[in-house]
């Protein structure tokens, strides 16, 4: 049975806080002082440009995706972490396409985080073949899947909603359709039961700083199932992922397997930070985090719509589909966020209307929410939001 | 007068090691330790979330961006950090091709960084309009510039020999000619006096864990001249590019400025090492800095020449043609360069027969380049290089 005090402990959590957010920016884990204090100090500092095979930077990038990997129901070698997501999710989007010359059909949902639609379109006009990025509701993506789809990309988990798409389901009808699959998974990995490798997954590609705790700026990762890597073409074909990448030939030998899928050179801090995080997950068996997010979630729930009939519900109540989030409707939701991250409890706000919850179980047990339903109650209760103060937006850009 | 007694103090240098090397990875700047502490300790791990707004990160890519603009004549507002060098040049050359549509050619030299050719290989061949990657030697670039040539990609100063082209000539040559240029700046941003704006640039890019000391794996930079900005639509058009990334919209608006050049999230904690990296820089002149290192590489090529016949000068004695390394060949080099690192002296190989020896005027003195030429002729003339434990090469990757 996974230990949630012992995970808990694990991180360094601001006193007095309700940290529900961790679905945007998990929370630093005490380990990953230390840990970067020692690659800087005792790496970088110590080593210098010997670091690179001394330390095992260069190996790094390939051995946190394995670290990834595990979490994920990814097979070792098949995943690698650096550069962006919305980078990493051009690159698994291109060799699909490539693979699938006939079609010209990009299928995605309307509720696809809007950084992966613009590269996909940005993707398509570069390519100038006529590739169409289609959009569809959630609920009707699998009957839209036909023999002129060539890639189905979607985001497992809503970033808004919490709704999560039957990844098994969909990979298998778009296989039948002759499609193959880009997921991203950045409010899955960590966060739900995902298993890219039951699910007979293509392509995916994520991010390190929600559920995994990474830290802000934490590299993305991408994952290639093992029967594709070496048909795989990478688009965005750096010296990294050359076959030889310090022989400096002038032309692009794609790297085997996985390796082929790196670009640039990879960020050694940020990867300290993620190598910490990573050692929280030992000893996480990731049926016990998805029972426990399910129940917390049902409780959160539970409360929130006990007391509160004027917050919609968001996400699906069904536990198949729902992800590790939870989200409520109100048209003032952006100065009720601020009300209840004025009280300490802090989810996030998400245009037009969503009020969003993490239920990151690493870190938040039943006493945290608990107290978040308690003090959304009273904010709603009182009007405590209806302040100026509150509904003033800042521009975060 | 630039003090640079301060500004080797500013760094942690491992005793007794004369490291020549700066060119590939710049060494730890003694600020950085606390300044990344801070960041994680007191920013991540009190403010969490709230940190892109009240610690600044989202703005961090501009700021640091101009920080490095003002050390390559480049107008504020017209730089951006983040993603890595090869992700920089393939933006900067999709951006500068779409304003030349009706021409085919990419004109680069053959000593170019491979990286820099992938990612043009690959937007060529992505693209599939016929546009050609044409290579020629370096110094038949100015008679190569034609019609047909729609962007001119050159590294300033090649990494390899360290031979320095002439950017103001060769942008205004390429003007003429109606073509537009992309310069990579990895061994020029900290280690030449470049001056973008001077020479009427139109994209550059550049890296920060070179001469600008950001840590392996600091963020790059990408620089749109200002004239350019409005029109330079973005490749690899991510969220933090888009003119209002949190009212996620479903269709890209390219973002004012240079913020469209922005992907996706920025690695906060390598810029936190960045920052401390480039205080350093405060109070020095870069034409201070380029005597320096003109005066020291005119001491080691002196002091090598004169004792080491069998090591030929690989870098243009001419000041205004070379960079800020200094190499010679012999067909033992990589043994060779083994064997100086062993006795402390650390430069590196760079096949097939490269010995490349930075100059980094912030921490190498006079008494580093004695060392070091004293070093070298004591390991030619003993031929202690001839030893088959500095002959075997070890895998890198």
């Amino acid at each position: 049975m996974t230990d949630f005090d012992a995970t808990r402990a694990a991180f360094d959590l601001p006193e007095g806080i309700c940290y529900l957010d961790g679905n945007s920016l998990g929370p630093l884990p005490r380990a990953a002082l230390g840990r970067v204090q020692g690659m800087m100090a005792g790496e970088w500092g110590r080593m210098l440009i010997s670091g690179w095979t001394d330390a095992g930077w260069m190996e790094a990038p390939r051995r946190l995706g394995d670290r990834i990997g595990a979490l994920i129901g990814a097979a070792p070698g098949s995943t690698v972490v650096g550069d962006t997501l919305s980078i990493r999710i051009y690159q698994a989007l291109a060799a699909a396409l490539a693979l699938r010359p006939a079609r010209r059909v990009i299928l995605s949902d309307s509720g696809n985080f809007p950084s992966d639609l613009y590269m996909a379109r940005g993707l398509a006009e570069a390519l100038g073949q006529g590739h169409e990025l289609r959009l569809v509701a959630p609920e009707a993506v699998e009957g839209a899947l036909g023999p002129d789809v060539a890639v189905l990309m979607l985001t497992e988990v809503d970033y808004r909603t919490g709704r999560r798409h039957d990844m098994a389901r969909l990979t298998a009808a778009a296989h039948a359709a002759g499609a193959l699959t880009v997921w991203d998974l950045a409010h899955s990995a960590g966060a739900t039961d995902v298993d890219l490798g039951a699910a007979g997954v293509d392509f995916a590609a994520g991010c390190s700083y929600k559920y995994l705790n990474g830290g802000p700026g934490a590299p993305a990762f991408v994952h290639v199932a093992p029967a594709l890597q070496d048909a795989a073409w990478p688009a965005l074909a750096g010296w990294l992922g050359h076959a030889e990448p310090f022989a400096f030939e002038t032309d692009y030998r794609p790297g085997r397997g996985i390796e082929r899928m790196r670009v640039g050179t990879p960020p050694v801090i940020q990867m300290a930070a993620l190598d910490a995080a990573l050692d929280v997950w030992e000893g996480v068996a990731m049926a016990d985090l998805r029972a426990q997010s399910l129940a917390l979630g049902d409780a959160f729930i539970a409360g929130v719509e006990g007391a509160c009939p004027e917050l919609s519900l968001a996400t699906p109540r069904a536990h198949g589909a729902r992800g590790s989030h939870v989200s409520f409707r109100h048209p003032e939701g952006f100065a009720i966020m601020r009300a209840l991250v004025a009280r300490g409890v802090v989810g996030d706000f998400r245009a037009p209307d969503i009020l969003r919850f993490g239920i990151t179980p690493l870190f938040i047990g039943a006493q945290d929410i608990a107290r978040a339903v308690a003090t959304i109650v009273e904010v709603m209760a009182t009007r405590a939001w209806d302040r100026p103060e509150y509904r003033i937006r800042r521009a975060v850009t």
